[in-house]
C-alpha cells in the first residue's frame, strides 16, 4: 500500500485509508489535532465552523451503528451536512455497481465518503477511481484495517504515556481477524515504540505477521509481563469458523484478562478494548471497569480523531491536488 | 418513585421520568415554557439557540416513528445535533449490556438521551447509572409512564380550560395497558383536577387503580356524564392477549365515543386521543374530527412541549448538579 | 390534471405535482433558479439559508435512497431542518390512514412534504387535502410523474442545446412503466421541443401515446436519426409482468443504445439516463462513459433543481396563498 494514494503532492493527507506508510509526522499530526478538539471544547461551544458548506456521506455496505455515530457526531460538531447511506438498501440492491454508486454520489458535490466495507480494499479501491474532489476516510474494510480506530487508540496511549519509544504494547487476542490490530501495529511501529507484542492462540495468529516486527507470544502470562499497554481485542465470534472456535470458558480461562494477571503487567499499566467488550470472554468485568481501564476514554478520543482527519482531508482539498 | 432522582439539588428538573412526584410549580414551568414556543414562533423564526453544540441522542429500544419524530423536531428547532439510534439493529445485537451501551453513548460527549423502551422503568435504570453531565428524557417505557404525552395534553387542557381545578376529566380506553393514563392521572391530580375519572371494561381496568384518586367506572354514559375533559385512550390490540381482547364492533358499541353520547358531556367539552387513532373501534370519525377534538392540537404541542423540556434539562446541567 | 392546484392564486408554485399544465414561464423559472444554484456556490459557500428554520419531511411510502438523498441534500443545502420518514415502518403499520397521517404530520408545523408513491396520484391526493401552509413535492407516483426528474433533465438539455424549438429529443426504452418520460414529453412540448420521438417495442409502448404530440418507432435505428438529444431509459424489470419481458440480451440488440447507432444521431447529440444504468441492457458501457453522455450531469443538476422548487414553493407560502 503506497503512501501516494493517502498523500496529495504536497504531502497533505488526501485520503485516510491504512495507517501503514504514512510518516511519523502525518500520525503526529493526527494526535495533535485530535487532542486539541479533545481539550479546547468547554461544553458550550462543541461546534466547529471548520466544515461548514462541506458534505459527508456515510458509506456503510456493513452494519457498524457504533462507528456510524461517531463519524457522525464527528461531521456533525464539524458544521458538515451529513447524508447516511446503507448501502445494503439502496440502489446498489437494483444491481447497480459500486463503482456506478460512487460516480453518482459524488456527482452529488459530496467531500468526504466515509467507508464501512466487509471487503478489504474496498476504500482504497474508491479511493483510487472517485473523483479528485473527495476524500476517503477508510471505517473499516474487511479484516484490513480500521485507521481512525488505531489513532484514538495511539491518542489514549499517549495521553497516559507521552514517550513510544519507552513503551512496551502488548495486543491480545483474535488478531487474525482484527482490522484494528494490524493498524495499530502500523502505527505504533511509525510511532518508534520499543515493543509490540501479539498473544493468541495459534488459530487466532496470522501466518507470517513476525514480518511486521511484533514478538509473537502463545502465552497470556509471558506476553503481559512488563507491559506498558495491554490491548485486549474482541473475540469476533461472527467472524469465525467452526472448527477454530474455543469455547468462551475455555478462552477464558486460556486469553481472558483477569485482574490476577494484569498484575503481571507494570503496575502503572493501561488496559484498552476496542469495543463491544465480551465480558467474561476476553476480559473480566471488574478490569475492564477498573482503576487501569482507559476504555470509555479510547470511546471519547474517537469522535476527536474522527474530527481530526475529516478536517485534515478536507484542508488538503482546497490546498493541494490528490 | 422519588422525585430526587429527576431533580437537581436545587430543584431543577434534570431528568423527566415520570410526572409522579413532581411539584406543582414544576409542571406549571413546564407548561408555560412550551406555551412559549407555541406562540413565539412566526414560521419566519422556528429556530432557537438553546442546544446549540448540545447532542441529543434519540434511542428507541421499541419502534415509535411518530414519537421520534416529534423529539427529532424538537431538538432540530433548538439547534440540537441529533443521532438516531435503533438499538435494535446496534451493537445491543452482539450482546453488549445495556449499561455497556449507556457508557459508550455517553463518552461520546451527548448531553441529553431521548429514551423509548419496552420494559417499564428502562429509564429510570438509565438516569440512575449514567454519567452526571447526561439528561433522560423518557419517551414511553412499558405499560409504566410517557410523561411528555402527558404534559402536551395538560397544555391542551389549560389552553382551552385554564382553571384544573374546576375540571372533570374522563380517561376512557385499555386504561391496563395505558402509560399515558398513569402519567395524565399523576399530572391531573398534581395540578390539581376536580375529579378525574376511569372508563373502561373490568379486563382493561388495572386493580387497585383506585388509590390513584380517581373514579372508576364501567359505563361510559355514566363516566361520560357532566364531563369537561374527555380522553379517549387507543385499545391497544398489539398489547393484548387473545382472552381479554373483545371484538372491535362489541368494543365500539359499549365503549367507543359516538357524537350522540359525547352529548352526555359539558356543552363545552373537548375530545382528546394521543393518537394513532382507531376510527370506528374507540371513537366515531365525526367525533375525531368534530368541532370538539382537539386531536390535532395535541400534536402541535408535543413538539413544544418537548423542547419545553429539553431546554430545561440542559439549563438545569450548566446551573445545578445531580 | 388543473395547473391551479399547483399554483397560488398569483400564479406563483405552491405544489410541483406534475409538469403537466404548467406554463413556459414557470418551468423556464425553474431552470432559471437551478442554473444560480449550479454557478453560484464555491465550494467553500455550498449552503444558502433560504429555508432556514422551515421544515422539509421526506414522506417515502415506496424505497428509493437514490431520489431521497438529493432531495435530503438540497434540503440541507437551503439550511432546512429535514426528517425522513419511512412510511412502511411507521404507524401507518397501525392501521393509520394516509389522510390521518398527514393530518398528524402538518400539525408538527412542517413546510414542504417531498412524496414518493407506488400509486399514481397519491402525491395530488394529499396536496388536495393538507393543509394549507404545507407544500408538497412529488418525488415519483406509480407510473404517472417524477417532475423534478424530468426538470433536472430539462436542465442538462439546455446547457448543451439552449434552443429547445431546434431539438429533436428521441426517448428509448421502457415508456409504458416510465414516470419520467411522461414528464419529460410534457415538459418538452411546453417548452416548445421541436420534435418529440417514443422509441420502444410495442409492449413496452402505452397505447394512444400519439396524442400526446410525439411520434412513435418501434425501431431504433430510425428513432435516433438525426436526433440532438438520446434519452435512454432503465429497464424497469421490477415493473414488468412475465410475458412482455424481453431478455436482456435481445433487449440490447434491438433496443440497447451501442456507440454504432449513436452515430445515426446528429454528431453532437448529447446522450442522457436518469439511472441507474443496466450496462449492456439498454446501454453499452463505452456510451454510458463515453464523451456524449451527460449522465453524471444529470445528477449534479438534480440537487440544483430541487433546490430551486423547494425555495419556490417556500416563497409561495409567505407571498400568496394556495
Amino acid at each position: 500500500m503506497p503512501a501516494s494514494l493517502q498523500l496529495t503532492s504536497d504531502g497533505k493527507l488526501k485520503h485516510f485509508l491504512t495507517t501503514e506508510g504514512l510518516s511519523k509526522e502525518l500520525l503526529t499530526e493526527i494526535l495533535d489535532r485530535a487532542e486539541q478538539f479533545v481539550t479546547l471544547p468547554s461544553k458550550a461551544q462543541n461546534k466547529f465552523p471548520l466544515l461548514r458548506g462541506k458534505t459527508v456521506m456515510n458509506l456503510f455496505f456493513e452494519n457498524s451503528t457504533r462507528t456510524r455515530i461517531t463519524f457522525e457526531l464527528a461531521a456533525q460538531r464539524l458544521s458538515a451536512d451529513i447524508v447516511n447511506l446503507d448501502i445494503r438498501s439502496s440502489s446498489a440492491s437494483k444491481g447497480e455497481s459500486l463503482l456506478d454508486t460512487i460516480r453518482n454520489l459524488e456527482a452529488m458535490n459530496c467531500d468526504v465518503f466515509v467507508v464501512r466495507h466487509h471487503h478489504s480494499s474496498a476504500p482504497h479501491f474508491i479511493a483510487r477511481y472517485c473523483a479528485p474532489h473527495i476524500s476517503v476516510l477508510n471505517a473499516g474494510d474487511g479484516y484490513h484495517a480500521h485507521p481512525t480506530q488505531a489513532m484514538l487508540d495511539m491518542l489514549t496511549i499517549r495521553q497516559h504515556k507521552p514517550d513510544f519509544s519507552a513503551l512496551t504494547v502488548a495486543i491480545t487476542g483474535d488478531i487474525r481477524h482484527s482490522r484494528v490490530a494490524r493498524s495499530q501495529i502500523h502505527a505504533l511501529n511509525t510511532l518508534g515504540a520499543k515493543e509490540i507484542r501479539l498473544i493468541a492462540p495459534g488459530t487466532l495468529m496470522p501466518a507470517g505477521i513476525e514480518q511486521m516486527n511484533v514478538k509473537v507470544f502463545s502465552s497470556l502470562d509471558e506476553g503481559l509481563r512488563d507491559a506498558d499497554v495491554v490491548v485486549m481485542l474482541r473475540l469476533q465470534k461472527e467472524r469465525m469458523q467452526g472448527a477454530m472456535l474455543p469455547s468462551e470458558k475455555e478462552y477464558f480461562s486460556l486469553y481472558g484478562l483477569t485482574e490476577k494477571r494484569l498484575k503481571l503487567a507494570k503496575p502503572d499499566a493501561i488496559v484498552m478494548h476496542p469495543g463491544p467488550v465480551n465480558r467474561g470472554v476476553e476480559i473480566e468485568s471488574s478490569v475492564a471497569d477498573g482503576p487501569q481501564s482507559v476504555i470509555m476514554q479510547q470511546v471519547t478520543n474517537g469522535i476527536a480523531v474522527r474530527m481530526a482527519v475529516m478536517s485534515m482531508v478536507v484542508d488538503s482539498q482546497s490546498k493541494g491536488q490528490g
